[in-house]
């Protein structure tokens, strides 16, 4: 973490007392941690419309392991794309279903190229690409 | 509006060098009013989850009104639910398309089930529900 | 309208179940009309990534009229960029608060630019942006 | 997978132009695959919407582990949830921030409980969750 800078903000106070109310059901520590999250989450909102800065994100997919050769595909594609990929973490969910959790970091339009051709791939599902940050600068 | 509570809070500096960007880019006046919109957007995200709470929307479609019975199907089901339409706008957006905008006020269950009855019909090419708030409390 | 293709689709039995039922209790008259409104609004998302295209939106904003010089404001802007906006309806929520909607037209990046400088006036309390389309197409 | 049910849509020929064009672009094999993911993805919604439903998603944060109690604070909070945690992958994305992937099963409520508890904690950056499926029936 680097400096700490300390400011002043003014609100309605019947506002305040909605938001100190969303503070304690939502669990934060005090009011300058909820709105960190809230500046934090706007803001890396804005990083992935621009496609060429590095970010990092998360492809969840759930898919029927029996369904013919999509395993085969699906590890293909992925190492096709091994330099956007982290880790991967693979839960049997039951007799037919899997989830699997890609770590990535790429640039946004690759990540996103990615989670397409493994979310369109026959017998997934289920699929959604979760777009975070690298954490630099936040 | 009433009464105006000042209070500090302290950020990174790194996030908030970012968040001034946000800020600028933006155009909001100063960090307050920027807060303010990050919170109320937030608190207006939770209303809608109490479907008991009464609320404020706008329902937004597109048709086209060559469609053979579209536009008194529409009529009716808004007249059915005419207690929570409060006004209606409709632009004639080329020959054959229609955008309509009914602004809404109820309990959220029966604004989204309005919203769903309109969207499914035969006709209706796109739409959506923008859930907003009565603005008391904001 | 123009010219309708018939073309056959497929799908596990115990998929179809699960949708028959959505069809019902959103009040769809049958599939291919709920299948065509899955279709449109998955394209419609699409168009708005291409800045340049033409398309139409509607911009909600809840605020205080007694907030000082915010009607003349919003007016201001709203005339300088009066070739994207079509139309607007105004609602008297209560003693204090406003709904305006606005009906507009134009690039992506026009409509987007217009939504952020309403949304974040000092007094506008809430605000969303409706991506949808001319309907040209769908 | 069980019994395959197939049947006809119709669909104006335009706008299945249109939908071929984003099939193509998306990497799906064919029509018929790319609406099941449609569908899918619609059906899922609907899902967490009953928040007594067993289903299953991955919370993703971004975190700083050199604030202070936070590895522990987090441990202690998913232990404490240990019944609805599969399982978790970590990753260090540089000397400062973590990557932490969870797995988890069980009623949506409890799932949004944890996940608002892990993202609220002072020093987590940015959190998502996302919200899918056990995978039955889809």
């Amino acid at each position: 973490m680097g400096q700490i800078t300390r400011f002043g903000i003014s609100m309605d106070s019947q506002l305040l007392k909605r938001f100190d109310s969303f503070i304690y059901h939502h669990g934060y520590a005090n009011r300058s941690e909820a709105i960190r999250d809230l500046v934090r989450d706007r803001l890396v909102k804005g990083e992935w419309t621009d496609e060429k800065v590095e970010t990092v994100g998360t492809i969840t997919i759930i898919y029927d392991h029996h369904q013919r050769e999509l395993a085969e595909k699906l590890a293909e594609q992925q190492h096709r794309a091994q330099e956007s990929v982290i880790s991967v973490m693979h839960v049997h969910l039951d007799h037919h279903n899997c989830l699997e959790v890609l770590a990535v970091r790429g640039k946004a339009k690759h990540i996103k190229t990615l989670s397409d051709n493994l979310i369109s791939a026959k017998g997934v599902k289920h699929g959604k690409l979760v777009m975070t940050s690298t954490g630099k600068g936040l």
